[in-house]
């Protein structure tokens, strides 16, 4: 289940690996930036986990998917994520997952790996693990199950972060875990070179810039990346290093389009974008349990994700059939997928349908002016 | 107590009224933008009120308020918003209050005035009183007390809208009063073009793009108002038309700036500002009871507010002046006012604590490339 | 508006009343319960306020109601009660309101009567008013729209009862308005005598408990009344002094049923009652809009309410209609209305659905047993 | 880890094992209760964990803790609760802490082994293993980390009854995971006989009160415990079998005692002993993270539970000893403990402190009739 065990050589990522204690980085630094890694930017994909038949991991279609991602524009990689259905997962299978797509990328985007166990020992060991199959960092959510205060979320984080071999990012997903808030974010940022960014999910820009003022003028190297593509471009547009978004499952090109876009400056072509990702997301989001919707846009991509560890009844499986119809019909405005041959029902943001209600608003103005109504 | 009582003549607005049902629009127009009134846009200051040592509203300052606020660049003015504690006022008084705000602007910006009463045959008294002062339209927010399904939100507003004299825009604020959906709202601009836009105080940039999605299609007229400066230019950056924004009640120049800034694509420049701004917003927000703590600046630029109408314990006021001295340091950081002389205690985002933390920071990367730490 | 311009006196009510400044009250004593008037205990009907055509408040037809309740056991009348949708009513009708009721109670039952008003000033005057009209003590709601801190409750109340002519309870409605926390009750329970009881709608015992335990010791005095009959007994069982209950409109005997089993120490007939009440309850609440359902419960025992105030659609109008059904076939069971002439559709409690169930079940488990399944 | 490592044989919870499907019950029956096992009732503790000083499961302590609460007098142990932080246990520490449990119970008392883990097949397996270790029955919490939909908490908990070879009992804890509703768990009662009661720890009457008013009439044999003991009397007057409840830890012969009294109809005694209860609770459940608070008091009575897994910063281990040191004056009033040396202060119900407080308010009130006040 280590990287060696798939052939894979940390050489590979480009480090030189001395010292013990601190395996995948060179004894001679501590946090990746000081040891001359860029600081975490762009696009990194929260994967999705096919399985085959048996409910087991299909790991030739996982490798097969990451392939597909890198070579369609992600800038990185983030296995075990909320996307990835870790708490699902034994173990085990976190760690395999890990090894199968560091063994994949091959170096080729940098790796965040989802490292949180049942514990803060259990994290460690995962963490020790990563580090040695050359992931770029790990991620951490917030502790779950029970909430916890701030001060104990910062006993936590502060716990995994003076003992972990590898730089981590803090995950904050209010709406699943323990909330991370800003004085927490701060400590922790002010006080342990290894943690090197967060990702938020709670969509929620006025809490990003608070963090970002919170933290920037301590450390230049810390990334804030938003996990709501909901909001991507306006987050970019403020100032985030990027995003780890599950649309980038479905629709790699169009999340790193919109990175690429915000970047050069052209805010307004990248709200264009950003509004259709948003029809898209919504479509994937709501309608389904998490991350179904995600799975089964990314089926209409040419994968094969299996059923998923969550049960269904009957009547969800039919719903599911009918609303993978309406995603295959956004997508094919995207021109990414055909259109399905039954065709597509006109969507509230299609022209043709606005079309009806504007000429009936327009002529219901006129009657008014001309005192009929 | 109406606008005539004032010596106020609504011809000063520029408008020609004729007909007595719809008395404040020309009788051969019933919406406003079809009357060639443009849409609403820019920041509409939601107006704090002043009171004299009697507890009643002090005319003369208020007065001296629209107009300080008028040259200093606001594009509008919003009596009996949240920030003007309408629920706090009589009926009698809120009627006061728009008489008088109109009065003393005088056609130079146009008035949002909030008309919400006890119910339905209420609102629309205050709608006719208000149209007959000249105001530019009204405001109402979505039922409060009582949390309301959509349907009955539609009904509620549908009831008005179908009988007011006068354009009206939605005031969803979902912390205070019933939410106002998305479906929701394409209903109300989709049949009634009396409803031209909506004020969101959720600050759901999200939200706000699927509002914007679902009724622009429909009708470009429609106005799309944030209520939550903490995040206005990513608001104005995505597309909204404005702002009524409680912060304008003390730093106009800045809030017009931001809009400025915007409208002018940029947004690097509009979001310097608005870091700015969100550090004065917070400030004003969350250690105060809503909205004294806008009262509070907002007599550091020079006006009597008097008590509110909230009683406060000792313990209360004693806060309340260690917390205006905080205040008063955030705004003679815009260089709007004084500096306290007692001085100002670092705040986090500062240089000086800054740079403190940062060379500990360096200082600890240091020792550990030398392997000390 | 005055009571004795209804021809009402308030030595009816058996007051002597001497003083200017504690109107309604003997000079000689300020709290009630040191003049020797009991504390609050029972069911008090949070009553329904009937319209007529032109949506005025029907006079006759509330006497009528007041009276008709009054037979039927209730404890005591509150108007302007959430039920009575006070925040829809203006401040004229309020007071009218009380005066009718005080007048048709002429003293048989005692009268809490909703004394919220816009602010601290307003609600004096209401309670001088009310004071004025014999009412036993006023019921005050906590701020409501805006959500105000512990402290600021606790100014607001103490402010209210340092100035009272007149015995207050607090009221603490968390889903609507700002909540009131233990310490805060005991602050005020503690520091003025004025402040008598609280009627409490949350509907959690423990919460109940907490405040008895705190309060008690403290003060013998102090009432305490559930809002939410969904728990009535299990309020009663634990030490409540009574309720203000919705359902007490639409079925008093029931109520005051309930009560008097408790008092009487039968538990579980108590309890037989309870689950009944609560099945009724649960249909006059979720499916409509409060307090909707209970007026409609109300029209089935022969009293004509009109139209509320918040408008309704077709839609909710046609649902209206069966939802009133359902709640005539419940009624039925309970033999206090005939059973609808087109009859009723089974009830997941009743019988006849159940053995359905249960025989399924039996034969199902008899198959297993079997081995058969 | 199976029980038969332990040396413990199944024939000593007096069943005999046929058939290889259904393990852990006789092949002639698939429900528990078909086989004439009695229902759920009483008061089963949710065991809390020892470490030792490596921070592994300090099993001669657990078996120890054990056969102490037995001989206090609980009616079962429910190891892997929330209380137990299974969470924060591997998977295999799980199955460790239930045949260590299993072992020393030696049938003395029924268990209720939480069998959740990652996912339906993990979660069946443990289902297996704990069957073969002669459980009662097994308690599956509903999903978390994700919020899922009632239809998919009903496909879930559909899926592991439909394949458990042991009767199970949902538990609801909506403030940690899915909610389960109450048609959900009609439909799962009416529908798989396995599904034989329901924990849950809302602490809401009337939720307690819709399930059973749904379930009873199908399912005589299906229990309803309460695992909230702030209102453990009530739920047990108002109808329910039992509770899970983590104070019988710390008090298991107080917790007997109020089942004892309300089975007996003495409410009123049992009542004061809830008042009593509910002040332990609280000061066990709010200043501490859950659940260190019940490991503080359970410490106290003499058990040594080590760190737990999540860490702590060094104010709250201060804290730690100062709260530990109310609980030990709380549990010095029930005469379990010892005083602590340095004295208790007093507490808001203890007598000394409302006496005092009762007095100035009797003077306060005589003034006042004196009219001094």
């Amino acid at each position: 289940m280590q990287g060696a065990s798939l052939g894979y050589s940390r050489q590979r990522a480009g480090q030189t690996v001395r010292g013990n204690r601190h395996r995948g980085v060179p004894s001679t630094c501590v946090t990746g930036y000081a040891c001359g890694l860029t600081k975490l930017h762009g696009i990194f994909t929260p994967l999705l986990v096919p399985q085959d038949e048996r409910g087991q991991i299909n790991e030739p279609e996982l490798r097969r998917f990451v392939s597909w991602l890198i070579e369609r524009g992600v800038h990185g990689l983030y296995p075990n994520g909320s996307t990835g259905e870790f708490t699902r997962l034994t173990a085990e299978e976190r760690r395999r997952v890990v090894a199968v797509v560091a063994d994949e990328a091959r170096g080729r985007v940098p790796i965040l790996a989802g490292a949180a166990e049942a514990n803060v020992k259990e994290t460690l060991a995962a963490c020790e693990a990563y580090a040695g199959m050359g992931v770029r960092a790990v991620a951490i959510v917030a502790p779950f199950y029970y909430k916890l205060t701030p001060e104990s979320v910062y006993a936590y984080f502060g716990e995994i972060a003076r003992n972990s071999p590898i730089d981590l990012t803090l995950y904050n997903i209010p709406m699943f875990a323990s909330p991370i808030d800003v004085p927490t974010i701060r400590r922790l940022a002010g006080e342990f070179p290894r943690v090197i960014g967060i990702k938020d999910s709670s969509g929620d820009l006025a809490f990003m810039m608070r963090m970002m003022a919170a933290v920037r003028p301590l450390r230049s190297d810390f990334a804030f990346l938003t996990g709501w593509e909901a909001v991507l471009a306006p987050m970019l547009m403020i100032g985030c290093d990027g995003g780890t978004n599950a649309s980038s499952n479905v629709v790699p090109e169009i999340t790193r389009r919109i990175f690429d876009l915000t970047v050069a400056g052209n805010h307004q072509e990248a709200m264009k974008w950003q509004f259709r990702i948003l029809e898209l997301f919504d479509a994937m989001l709501f309608p389904f349990e998490f991350p179904d919707g995600f799975r089964a846009g990314a089926e209409l991509r040419g994968f094969h994700f299996g059923r998923g560890r969550q049960p269904q009844t009957s009547a969800q499986r039919a719903d599911r059939t009918a609303l993978t119809a309406v995603l295959q019909c956004i997508l094919a405005d995207f021109e990414l997928v055909e259109r399905p041959a039954a065709g597509c029902a006109p969507r509230i943001r299609q022209v043709e349908t606005d079309k009806v209600e504007q000429v009936v608003f327009e002529v219901m103005r006129e009657l008014e002016k001309r005192g009929v109504l």
